[in-house]
């Protein structure tokens, strides 16, 4: 077994995946790993759950260390230590000792670029205060945790995964939150609708949104940071957490000639192989091909960074074995206080931008079995092609079992699965973990049964007087939170009244949950009625604020 | 649209499914449903903890009645019904109201069977005992739930799924269990060593388990009655629950002629209809095709008969827009106390008895990140047909976590996944909820090594004293717990004991979970070894009762 001399820049997911992997399937291979940081293969995704405090030791996220590696995979670790340029036709890589400031060559066969993304910071007035952090590394967590010690307010800038885990941590340690978010709801990478129960859960812990709000500068007064807002709007705080997304760390790739892609990334091939082929690349720095329709994305995560590790040393070892990365789907999730949320592959507003043909269908049910202790509500929304029905995207939210679905979902899209095939799913069901029609078999049903013409769904409740709206909840729900222009007829009652609607006009049916509209739907339509059904129900739709629409 | 006569036989599950359904796609249909007990469509599966007091209110499980079927879905349901015979060539059922003991012929177009399937009770001295209960239906949990007003010890006799629920649930109730299993380990159904964890929660809970023991006799003694097993061994209880299975009811199916299978179940074809095509039926009583290998199966649980019930109504209505069941596949899971347990698919023993050429691997990881709080073990197993790679089947059991895993694998198998596919499954991480590398990526991982001939496993350790068996756990934990004739050299120090190992020898590598036992077996393959690693780890394998031996 002839030796090998491998280099890989950066330590954390993509890099230590990859040098973990070559390390087993290479035993005398020479691997040195250098790092920027002072820190290699750490849980960046913890970060912000040791600041709350949630993960109390901060050494839990300290998983391996440069000792540890080389007692485990024999690795010749060098953190504090910086990539300054690569001489691809010497084969060599210019490094910086960051403590001694000395330069050095370090030679290779094969290198493996992992450099990450950075945190976005946009240039605007007062941006530079030593209040406003960003978190990337343990560093930077340290300098938060700092900031909290003596700080009671803060604004977090960015509603994306990171800004929402930040705000609930901090919150955590009893600091008062202001989040700041461009779009007009938080999680920007979801539709609107899906994130109504989120953004509920947050103003219900005392977290204060403001949406669509752009910052325009900061400014320091009185011993605290203004974070000034387009509308005029001024949020005095201790410090301010900036978590608006990242940037591919791209310019040794782009000094040294790489191709790179339309928005910075690095250009690789299925194995992970640049445009030199003695150049792998992995992770947050790097765009992929899509998984799910045509075209190139970049996520920016732990899981995708893992596997394209191991994807790149399983080309360089296992010859024909090595199987091509089959693309990322941006599945993702996050927890805010009792809430989780997440989404996977496309979402509506995205396969609207790209004019797409695809339908959509949002169900509500509970995480299992209603009658079981605990049973909460869980939204679910599916988008596929019109044409094939193939799915291309889920977002999930609820209390419990979001995540489940999440990956069942992530799964079938992987496999390219139609919405019908989800009507058949055989999920594991015992009364505290599902129901015997779980609901991604529920979401199958709708979806066939709009493909079927069995229904016809609406999104938005109608503003023309012509239109007949029939709430068929019970009674008292409908006296109890009414909606406005809806005449109130109860499924069970819905046969004997069909002689109070008018056959000349169109009909839009309602509920809570979006099951009984469809019921009533389908006695109306069969009985010549023209009618769609409020999809969703109420409580997916309506904003759930204050007071409660159910 | 013309009207049609519809007569269900059975109103729970399937039977419910299909008049549901069946009402949606025909508002005009007359449909009317028999059932011989008093309640129809009521939460079957929530039976045992209503017994336990999981489940307060009994009303919760009478999902339906009559009056709201009536109500909702302009059913007319007929309880303490009975279908006495089907005369299929004037299409007519005669029934008898239980009640009155009147016998009527009721008229079909298209008839429902779905009666559903009935504990097995073999027929042994004493078991009419009075005190001896199975639990089907509403009726006989109110029996089991009066007798443990004042019981104080019970014999559960079967370790399936009822079993176990029941055991757990009695247990809340203060009653001493004995759970007795004729099978040598809990939950038959699954592979032995998957179930070592089950085992060990039964016991730590004070369940008194009686393994590999068959039950001969009943006698009533002392107002007790006693359970006599062939060991000699003598159970004495106040009461007795009995579920060691079901058998189809399909005397009415046989009386009419229709095709039965080989173990007794109704045979229907892919809409599921039986050898009369105006004959349907769904549930417990059929068997279908095995949606994972050739064959028939019958798979008494919920999620598939309500999904065979929507079948028929749909074959019935939809024309070409119906779609086949795919088969079952038989995913279950059950929660005993705070472990849960499950299978999807074939096991290893299944497709060993069936001589199908398979390959296994069984990982161990947490069910979420390790630094975040609360990560607790989980035990992966997969199967996978040897030349193709294709998924077969998947156990898992532990603490958090095992139905999402089930439920991505059901999905990955009904998909027809190879093992490769598993590695790249992109599912939604955050700390709370998964990993970089789920386990289910770790079990991809873990078949593809093998597949690729990177590792060799072995299912058990060494009793050949040639064999050098090296334990790479830290020392501190090989102390505390060694293994016999097993050598320590932890992972860590590997590489420099080589000299240590006799080259000439075959080399067993272990650990806790498996993972650096084949970290070191890559070493000393790729150093000149013949060498297999024990696959699991000794978490998995080994019975981790008293002292727990990780």
């Amino acid at each position: 077994m002839e030796s090998i001399e491998l280099l890989v820049i950066g330590g954390v997911a993509g890099g230590a995946s990859f040098a973990a992997r070559a390390r087993r399937l290479r035993e005398n291979a020479h691997i040195t790993m250098i790092e920027r940081g002072p820190d290699v293969s750490f849980a960046n995704c913890g970060l912000p759950y040791h600041v709350g405090g949630e993960i109390p030791s901060r050494n839990a996220l300290a998983v391996q260390t440069p000792q540890s590696l080389k007692a485990l995979l024999n690795l010749d670790v060098r953190t504090r230590t910086e990539a300054v340029s690569i001489d691809r036709s010497s084969k060599r890589v210019l490094v910086r000792d960051l403590q001694s400031g000395q330069n050095e060559w370090l030679a290779y066969d094969k290198l493996m670029l992992a450099p990450g993304a950075a945190p976005v910071v946009p240039p605007m007035p007062g941006v530079d205060d030593s209040r406003i952090f960003t978190l990337r590394s343990l560093t930077d967590m340290d300098r938060i945790a700092s900031a909290v010690q003596t700080g009671k307010r803060a604004v977090v800038i960015g509603a994306g995964f990171i800004g929402l885990e930040m705000a609930e941590q901090l919150h955590r340690k009893g600091i008062d939150i202001h989040l700041v978010e461009l779009q007009a709801h938080v999680l920007p990478q979801l539709d609107a609708k899906m994130t109504l129960l989120l953004e509920q859960e947050l103003r219900r812990n005392g977290i204060d949104l403001h949406l669509g709000q752009q910052v325009t500068r900061f400014q320091t007064a009185n011993g605290t940071v203004q974070t000034h807002l387009a509308s005029g709007k001024i949020l005095e705080a201790d410090f301010v957490v900036m978590s608006i997304g990242v940037r591919p760390e791209t310019s040794l790739a782009r000094e040294a000639g790489l191709q790179l892609g339309n928005r910075g990334h690095i250009v690789v091939n299925g194995f992970m192989q640049t445009s030199d082929p003695d150049i792998y690349a992995a992770g947050d720095a790097v765009e992929t091909e899509d998984r799910v329709l045509h075209g190139q994305t970049a996520v920016p995560l732990g899981g995708p960074a893992n596997r394209q590790g191991r994807v790149a040393a399983d080309h360089l070892f296992l010859g024909d074995r090595a199987r091509p990365y089959p693309g990322s789907m941006g599945t993702a999730i996050v927890r805010a206080f009792e809430v989780a949320t997440g989404v996977t592959g496309w979402t509506e507003q995205r396969l609207q931008n790209a004019g797409i043909d695809y339908e959509t269908v949002t169900v509500n049910d509970y995480q299992h079995a209603t009658y079981f202790p605990g049973a909460r509500p869980l939204t679910l929304k599916i988008c596929w092609e019109a044409k094939t029905g193939r799915l291309l995207g889920a977002q999930a939210t609820g209390h419990e079992g979001v995540d489940k679905r999440l990956d069942v979902l992530a799964t079938a899209i992987a496999a390219r699965m139609i919405v019908e095939d989800l009507c058949h799913l055989e999920l594991a069901y015992a009364p505290p973990y599902g129901s015997a029609k779980d609901i991604v078999n529920l979401a199958g049903f709708a979806a066939t049964n709009l493909r079927d013409g069995l229904v016809v769904r609406t999104d938005s409740l109608p503003d023309d007087p012509v239109v007949q709206l029939i709430d068929v909840r019970p009674k008292p729900l409908a006296d109890a939170y009414p909606i406005a222009g809806a005449m109130n007829i109860p499924i069970t009652t819905l046969r004997g009244n069909l002689d109070k609607l008018d056959r000349q006009r169109p009909v839009v049916t309602l509920c809570s949950f979006g099951k009984m509209s469809y019921f009533a739907a389908r006695v109306l339509m069969q009985t010549g009625f023209q009618v769609s059904s409020f999809s969703g129900g109420i409580k997916a739709n309506l904003d759930p604020g204050i007071p409660p629409k159910l």
